[in-house]
């Protein structure tokens, strides 16, 4: 059976300020990645965020991010190694503890915004930020960009992981992603999107702008959550790949 | 064997920001109320004085306040009740994960500032509070300042408990503090403070100023930790509890 | 010459994340009371609606409020005086440079959401923080609600200002708005709306729910930016004004 | 006549935190970088601090920085070019109107921590800076560490400006700062402090740590505030100034 994960980013509103339609999303997506109050959401946020997922049977990721609100954690910035664990471990320790008070469970961990970046291109930042993570919640599955310095942590931790392909992303023949400003790197039309995905998750592979293959984990395909059409990109991807007789499913995580 | 603890504030320093000498008092109290990052407590400092506290073997609290850096959580704030329930859960969440990350643990509760005070005149709010901790950590000692409405609401609710009185402020008659503003209201004599701890642990009571005597559980006893003579009233008081043949140790809990 | 001018929040997104349709507000109001990132507004967004503002001949102001972000301004904080003196003073100043910096001018002063509140409540608080504000740019013009302390203070105060009636709420016998738990308390009707204000601005008065009439100063009508119909009701208040033969614009203030 | 200004940052203390020993160093310095309320320095403790600084006729400077409490500023952050502008906008035009709510005069600019180590090296990113500040005070003096970037971009802007060198730091033969991790780079002893500072004030020079003598305006000595000798080394430097016969005084400033 050819099976994968669908995640979107959640739980990013703040205060009075609402962002994406977590409720529609919620009911296309198996797991969702909720912010810890970090970058995004603050308590009242992740407590509704969180149910909202539970009653919807979405898996709950921890989010964490840089805690610059106006930047959104979207902004690189240099944190010594310690205080960036602490940071870390406090905004997983939150989601763990939140969960457990409105019924809900924490299984997996996704770093957010340009601390995602980073991770991408430091192996040693990403396995610093994992460690953090699993010294509050050991069980928590990592999810990494497949073929990142992300995956490179994981595999030497030796902890559970699940690997992720961006829906909406063109890669180039290294495995990284197209950048922004070029033309056709950002997929807007659902139906493009949901056909290559098909084709990646049944190659189990990256397909690249140019066509090479390149072999890897595609356990979760990463939607966009705070775009205009967010809902609609997951419909189509999600029905193409159902059309084409892939389940779509909460991933279980690889052993490191 | 008459016993009683002793408490105090600890981790309240922030960032480049120092508060009060963690580590002295840490040698002479047997419990330690952690700021959580709510009014005070970054990630590092919560890390850096949850070990300490474990090294000196100290009992650890969460010690949640309204999240009010500035105003220290000192300012009465109007929160709405579940988001006050979600404050409280979030600044419980990120200690008991803290706790965990570092190889330490949560096992007491205590209110800080604006929100104490308010939740001693409030058996309501009181409620709400430690219902939202023990929805994170159903396991928690909750300790209340005797003979205020946080003492009601943990004997409604039937969770454990441990009953507070303070070294260094008068009582009225009715068991509250006298005010502030008034002469005598507190003291300031390490000396005065230690026999005056004697006398109302023996007699399992608070004497007020009058000399009026309201039978209360004394089960362990707040010592401030940001005042210049804190470090030395700390160690008078114990001195004196030790000299009276009364064992200093960290609390059980009373069943609600 | 009937005249009045219309005013409404604006500059209260923050980061990422967007709050009503400014650019579409400001084609209708007069006046424009801009958030100085305390409850809410970034100095992005601060610099960019000052600058729309200015495009549009549009009055500023400045909008202070309590330095509480998810809460929105909008819950109680008791704040000691010259704390909240300096906090005023600080938006205020924030504004005030800011503007200067993009070519525009702030020109009055608005109070918002709970500090606000509570400012119509008591005299004394609004006078503290018209005092700071004027302190720091002695030249603005405080718009008051009509009707309560904030008109109290500024007429005691002696400085230039401007009275205010709200266009979607209804009126109590005392001039206090009608509770919004209460049916009726909020007018959602954009044609009743405008209705109501053509007879208030033209009798110079508030009219309560019972019919009654209480003399005012009407010259600023406040609209709400925060809604979803908030740009209709506007422009239906605008035309319904202008159809009427007031003249819609800026106010002049007052002499105390 | 020899003259020389000395500066130090101040204002630094945040809600019950206090930090440095202001009072005193204002006996001593001759300006004062005062915080803004983005790194550290809320708006009481602004408010003070100017009051102080202009009670002791002090000259008062601007001093803004990354809006990141926890660390201090002292963390590089990537900010994109307008919000950093704006950033810088906000900070300085709160100081400004601040000092004008507490009769005094904000007359200088300096940029704090990890935002000042970037314009050393970053001549755009030091104009943009000094753009956005002067945009909001065009009468503001721009202090420049001598020598580097920010030396370059105020010739380049052609604004009013003065140079800065270190008291307690050695430097390079390229006129840069002896990294902290060396031995001798950090001047402790206040005596040679100050016998270094006047044969570079009556050089007109930096003299680095191999003798070599680099021309570069002294307009002014930056003593650090928040080190335990802070204050003895400040009136050390002080003295030797004074008893070589250089008039210490606050700076004029250079025209661009």
């Amino acid at each position: 059976m050819t099976r994968v994960d669908l995640n979107a980013d959640m739980g990013e509103s703040f205060g009075p300020w609402v962002m994406g339609d977590d409720a529609a999303l919620l009911k296309t997506v198996t797991s969702a990645n909720i912010a810890c109050g970090g970058h995004a959401g603050d308590p009242d946020v992740m407590a509704a965020t969180m149910r909202m997922a539970t009653d919807n049977d979405v898996g709950i990721g921890a989010h964490p991010g840089f805690t610059d609100l106006q930047g959104f954690g979207r902004l690189r910035m240099q944190v010594p190694r310690g205080m960036l664990q602490n940071q870390v471990r406090y905004q997983v320790a939150a989601s763990v503890g939140m969960a457990r008070a409105v019924g809900a469970h924490v299984r997996h961990l996704k770093l957010h915004g340009a601390l995602a970046n980073m991770a991408s291109e430091d192996e040693l930042l990403a396995r610093d930020c994992y460690d953090a993570a699993l010294s509050v919640a050991p069980d928590l599955i990592v999810m990494v960009l497949s073929g990142t310095a992300q995956e490179q942590a994981v595999r030497a931790l030796g902890c559970t992981w699940a690997g992720e392909i961006f829906a909406d992303r063109a890669y180039n023949d290294d495995a990284t992603l197209v950048d922004r400003s070029k033309p056709g790197a950002v997929i807007h039309d659902p139906v493009i999107a949901g056909k290559r995905m098909v084709e990646m998750v049944q190659a189990g592979a990256i397909i690249t702008e140019s066509g090479k293959r390149i072999d890897t984990p595609v356990d979760t395909i990463c939607l966009h959550g705070d775009t205009p059409t967010a809902v609609q990109i997951a419909q189509s991807v999600r029905k193409s790949l159902e059309d084409a007789g892939i389940t779509v499913r909460r991933f279980d995580g690889r052993n490191g």
